[in-house]
């Protein structure tokens, strides 16, 4: 509990001279005033982030976190749990999803097993710190013990420390954990206050009749365990997954150290909702990769308040949208720090009013 | 005029096959079916624009393409038409926002002097194809004479042709020349058939008198010239710019090459009408990169059938949005091509029903 106390005292506002640094600078970019529209609002993001003017983004990493779910054995997921595994040799092997947008936006990633039902063979890309062989079925208890809940959390911590020890400027969030959207429904649920049949989306390629029994059993975890809305360990650890408090804790460790976050779809927003709960200045940190297809992802979106950067109609996880979005971040940082000015290139302003760069549109 | 009659002969409907092919493959991918969204769409289209089952994308370049308006004597624009010379050296010296995303994205640069009202001192980087020195003012006159109006869209597919001898794969589109939002609304109000005032926006900053102006300019150029929608040359030749020219034989030489062609903005998008109304089938060659803020792109894309990509309120053009784009395809691309299959990476298959991988939402 120590780490997570201290990463949360450490969680400072952004730092609005930097922002209005950039912004000033924005401002003598040879191109129309806000032209670059979401791209300049990132980039003075990313100051107010980092405290830097101009800042500069070299390292890029993913962190995908995989673990099992108990609450599979009610039958909320038409695929096995032996997919969990399977696909951690995937993202090891490099063949997922996953895999592919991060070389092609040349991030890192890092596997985590979190608390995968099964052993896992020792591979030098994963890093193993299983909680426990998969939650405990949240139908019919708590998912895991406060403690296990700290400990998930903690664990975000620890590789976000040793990450930005290395050099990392930005991190994005991703997921793996065959039955995840089900208590990542039932968070949303909890925290935004919306309806369960609201938030609770076809997930596994639920028919009608699944969809119901889902909605049922979120409910039953619900009435089983009575989440505290207001104690976010307490809902992570009732209703929670070892991976969503391993995201929770990369969200949170990024904003103690000062460096954006960028969170992928459905499950990270889960996970986000449990930062926001921890410390409510983790949402100054917090940048929205992609609208997920998942219902309960909009909902998420509009309690933090924060706008996709895409729609690509993803659902797939393991941090693909964060990923791309990553790669938007890093243009944006760019703009700022790359343009020629007006005054550097010998571009003409405006001919009336103050000096303003020319508006065209494209 | 051969140059073009022969291009667009060359342009066939999109390959069935191909595109089956694709689907098909996207479906064996180790991801739940369908759950890279509209990445897994894009990669279905390039299929079918390359004839490929599984297409490559190495060389990638975004062609922007400057010219002057002779419709900036009616005061239609608050910048000097300096600014578009001085632009262009911003291009050639690497400091403008293309160049920052181009060098973002690995896209190479090709800048083609169209019409520039002066001279450019010649530089390695630069194409000097210079139709004349600016159109002449639309509001009195056609703006370029028909023999012109081909000629500028020759170059483009002169430029195209060589690229794609080169081993070009991609190619966006770009703009510059201040005024340049005039001609394009002009153009969309003709083949949309929308009113001048729902496809004219604030381009250069107008307030709103300097708007009316620009409105009644507009109109004032369809009545003296009188256009002929169903004849696209007629209405590049009398309303149009060497820019949309050039632009329009890029997406038209791309749609005859079988190469994907990602639009930029506004001013892109009514080159794309032009070459759409030379040969319906180039529309499915077309992708469109983003919403820009001005007000007439929706219209165009409503009218092409085109969904954007990204909407990041981007207006400045000359091919930043084309450039982020086409890095999102290059995206779809390579998820078709390198990601595992089930059986590559022995995940298990739906328990359910026929085969079906495991549907996740993240």
């Amino acid at each position: 509990m120590r780490a997570l106390e201290q990463a949360l005292r450490e969680i400072k506002p952004l730092d609005e001279k930097a922002m209005a640094a950039a912004r000033a600078r924005q401002d003598t970019l040879t191109k129309p005033l806000g032209s670059l529209g979401r791209l300049e609002e990132l980039s003075i993001k990313l100051s107010g982030i980092s405290g830097k003017p101009i800042p500069r983004i070299n390292r890029t990493a993913i962190v995908t976190m995989a673990a099992d779910h108990g609450v599979v054995a009610e039958g909320v997921s038409a695929y096995p749990q032996a997919v969990t595994p399977q696909m951690v040799l995937n993202f090891l092997h490099g063949g997922a999803g996953i895999n592919v947008l991060a070389r092609h936006v040349g991030a890192k990633v890092i596997v985590v097993d979190m608390g995968v039902s099964s052993d896992i063979a020792p591979h030098p890309a994963l890093l193993s710190r299983k909680i426990a062989y998969g939650t405990s079925d949240m139908a019919r208890g708590p998912a895991m013990s406060r403690e296990q809940a700290i400990r998930s959390i903690e664990v975000g911590l620890e590789i976000i420390e040793k990450e930005v020890k290395n050099g990392l400027d930005i991190v994005g969030t991703g997921d793996m954990g065959i039955g995840n959207t089900t208590p990542s429904s039932a968070i949303t649920a909890v925290i935004t206050g919306e309806p369960v049949a609201k938030v609770t989306g076809r997930g596994t390629g639920l028919d009608d009749r699944q969809l119901a029994h889902k909605v049922e059993v979120i409910q039953r975890a619900l009435a089983v365990n009575k989440p505290n809305a207001n104690d976010a360990i307490d809902v992570l650890s009732k209703i929670g997954g070892f991976e969503i408090g391993g995201i929770c804790g990369i969200i949170v460790g990024a904003a103690a150290h000062r460096i954006p976050v960028v969170i992928d779809g459905f499950i990270s927003g889960a996970a986000a909702l449990i930062a926001v709960g921890l410390s409510p200045r983790v949402k100054d940190y917090l940048i929205a990769s992609h609208c997920s297809v998942e219902i309960g992802h909009k909902a998420i979106l509009k309690y933090l308040g924060l706008r996709p950067i895409l729609d690509l109609e993803l659902r797939l996880g393991e941090g693909t949208g964060a990923a791309l979005g990553i790669f938007l971040v890093e243009a944006a940082a760019k703009i700022l720090a790359e343009m020629a000015t007006f005054a550097e290139a010998g571009v003409s302003e405006r001919d009336d009013e103050e000096a303003k760069p020319p508006v065209k549109d494209g």
